[in-house]
């Protein structure tokens, strides 16, 4: 038996950091769990001359990868260095050198985790990668093992920590979107070119590698429907409000006999579901099996600290893998084959929000559009006319099909111009 | 390798009928995670004339115990048969015969853990436990394995379903206790006799075996601290909404260099805590480690199904071990020596509602015995004087030892009665 385990970490930023710090201060926890030590015997960082936070020894800095992934002494990877291709090469040459891997990185794991977990089974070697989504929470670890014996049906998160600071500050305190954005800027929560973040693509990414894990499925980037923040117009966060709704950038995953649908966007979310008081930079992630019915996991979604918990968690798992011997075993391929759901078989509640000409028979007019696509309305409230002789009317349709959506937008065009369209989300359930 | 797992499943109640029912409906998902089928064997009922529920083959039934802990074909045990001498003899031979135990049985693993996960260890075998406290919540594993890397300083649930449900319908729909109750009844939330619930027993035993996990200590029954829900008087719930709390059960434990404290009573608890949302049956266990934050599981705490859930995936966990061989690795020996804080190191702020004679000088007087005990006060608050000559006065006070309270609760005696006191939570974080 083993009586160390050696970790190379790739990269030393506010995760690696993280990391190398935990494991300094809880050494002593972690020898008494795993009955070796476990230590850090090699970082690759970019410039050896950068002043470094941590009290690593100077000598375990190289600038050179290949220092480490040749290196037959060191057991497991710990890759926390962003990037694509570079951490996609590197994860993929330790696993074909017999090495177990970490990663924290959700834009490989989203846009390459399945061949990379195909290589792991193949190589006999775990790949583990819990931080690359929502930080802090343990959610892949729950989606393989806590809720391994049941079926889920739904998984909706909120799993951008920078879009819902920026919502929480644009409802509670009024604050402009620009405002709220540097605010979340200046605190750390966005990066300093926040697009994808606020455009979806990060929570998007975050839903490939969940949606595949909890529905055993190869699901892709290009599977899901993202919306950015820019399209929630002034006014929308009141009215959303006065409907008894709040407006929050959700990630759905949803399967039905008909397929899987996976959405990222700003949706009218029911104040009375779970999610709809994750404020602030917190993620959650809302689950929904058909045995045990509803949970939700809750936590920080970023930071140095938290992520590098579940980094560390991961270390420790492939740790007791090792001293067992039984590092790759667990099956990744996909169970079932990937059925994605058509426009026609997605149904949901649709808030429409159109401005008009205030004039005699608009609702009317209106309305026919609607019934002429066979949806059919919960509500329609008209706007008090303003000065310039136009008016607002908010339409609330029954559920319908995204396509049935898209074709009245569509129609519309001639008679009204849509202010804001919103899916309506969360109200069949606590 | 084995091409087969065969269970004896101990009792065919609520959770045992779930546990069927879940193996038989996601067997096709199981063969494929595993390899391997899992089935039951054999199954322990107490009357073979009873009509059962499952769809069970008629010849796994037995009443007699030994003929499913003496067959050698048998791999793993699943105790759901509940009482706490029997399940523990039944367990304890399985563990002596070599055979992996899952239980969801809390009174077993609060008052005899400890030992019983000592015999594990010393025989090899798994000793998963999940469903045994918050049903449906993979609260365990989160600990064992998903916050293995941290160190936990609070952990604060809401574990039992039928007080949280009482009190929600109490505080939301202003119904009485015995209204509450009686409904939690009907709803088969409460046992016939709801004793264990209300009085805190059932949430104390929770929170010994929650509280051993995360401090690594043997925490015993006898180190809670119990108040149950009797405690709480009419008008209650509405001061604690008028101070910005909520009257919840919850069980708190918390560590810190004085030790370790653990109490299971109904608190103030502030408005703004991610507990105080926690509503009906449900529950949620709030935990804070050094590093990761604050993180929380919320789910259904009870329930055929949901409980369910847990068992079978602690069934699936020990299959997994049984296929690789490496069962009984995890080291359950406690790491720290178990201290337990005095009543002078438990510090928190509380809640006192006195009857006093509506007279001058009273107030100076009262707080005079605030002072003599050193305790300082937030806020001090008389309620219109009453017909009868008498007024109600309310003291919050700043943070005090829980002998100071106590001190104090005693020395107003000659001056006040004591209506009803509570301890102040979750004010320090979000």
């Amino acid at each position: 038996m083993k009586n160390e385990i050696s970790i190379g970490l790739l990269g030393l930023g506010t995760v690696g950091n993280g990391v190398a710090t935990i494991l300094q201060q809880h050494q002593q926890d972690l020898t008494y769990k795993l009955g070796v030590q476990v230590s850090i015997k090699k970082v690759l960082i970019k410039d050896k001359n950068k002043a470094r936070l941590s009290s690593l020894d100077p000598n375990v800095f190289t600038t050179d990868v290949w220092d480490i992934l040749d290196d037959p002494s060191i057991d497991i990877i710990v890759e926390v260095m962003g990037g694509i291709e570079g951490a996609k090469h590197a994860i993929e040459s330790a696993l074909r050198s017999g090495k177990q891997v970490v990663t924290a990185n959700k834009d490989v794991m989203a846009e390459h985790g399945h061949e990379l977990l195909k290589l792991a089974d193949l190589e006999k070697c775990d790949l583990f990668y819990e931080a690359s989504v929502a930080g802090g929470i343990p959610i892949i670890r729950t989606l393989e093992d806590g809720l391994a014996s049941d079926r889920i049906s739904s998984l909706m998160g909120i799993v951008n920590g920078t879009t819902n600071y920026i919502l929480t500050k644009m409802k509670q305190e009024n604050m402009s979107y620009e405002t709220a954005l540097a605010e979340a800027t200046l605190l750390g929560y966005a990066e300093s070119d926040p697009s994808a973040d606020v455009d979806g693509l990060d929570a998007a990414r975050k839903m490939v590698i969940l949606s595949s894990l909890a529905f055993s499925t190869e699901v892709h980037l290009d599977d899901v429907l993202v919306r950015g923040m820019k399209d929630i117009q002034a006014g929308d966060l009141e009215l959303a409000e006065g409907f008894g709704y709040t407006i929050k950038m959700v990630g759905s995953s949803k399967k039905d006999e008909d397929g899987i649908e996976v959405t990222v966007e700003p949706v009218f979310l029911a104040n009375s579901h779970l999610l709809a008081s994750v404020n602030n930079e917190f993620n959650a992630v809302y689950i929904y099996g058909d045995a045990v019915g509803e949970t939700m996991l809750y936590g920080p979604g970023a930071g140095s600290l938290p992520t590098a918990t579940s980094v560390v968690s991961d270390i420790i798992a492939a740790c007791r893998n090792l001293l067992l011997e039984v590092n790759g075993k667990r099956v990744h391929a996909a169970q079932h084959e990937r059925v994605m759901k058509s426009d026609n078989r997605r149904y949901s509640k649709y808030f429409h929000r159109l401005l008009v000409k205030d004039e005699v028979g608009m609702l009317s007019k209106l309305t026919s559009i609607y019934s002429n696509h066979m949806a059919s309305l919960q509500s329609v409230m008209q706007h008090p006319a303003k000065n310039d002789g136009m008016a607002e009317i908010i339409l609330l349709t029954h559920k319908i099909s995204r396509q049935q959506h898209l074709d009245i937008i569509e129609n519309l065009e001639d008679t009204a111009s849509v202010i804001s369209h919103y899916r309506i989300e969360g109200e069949e359930s606590v």
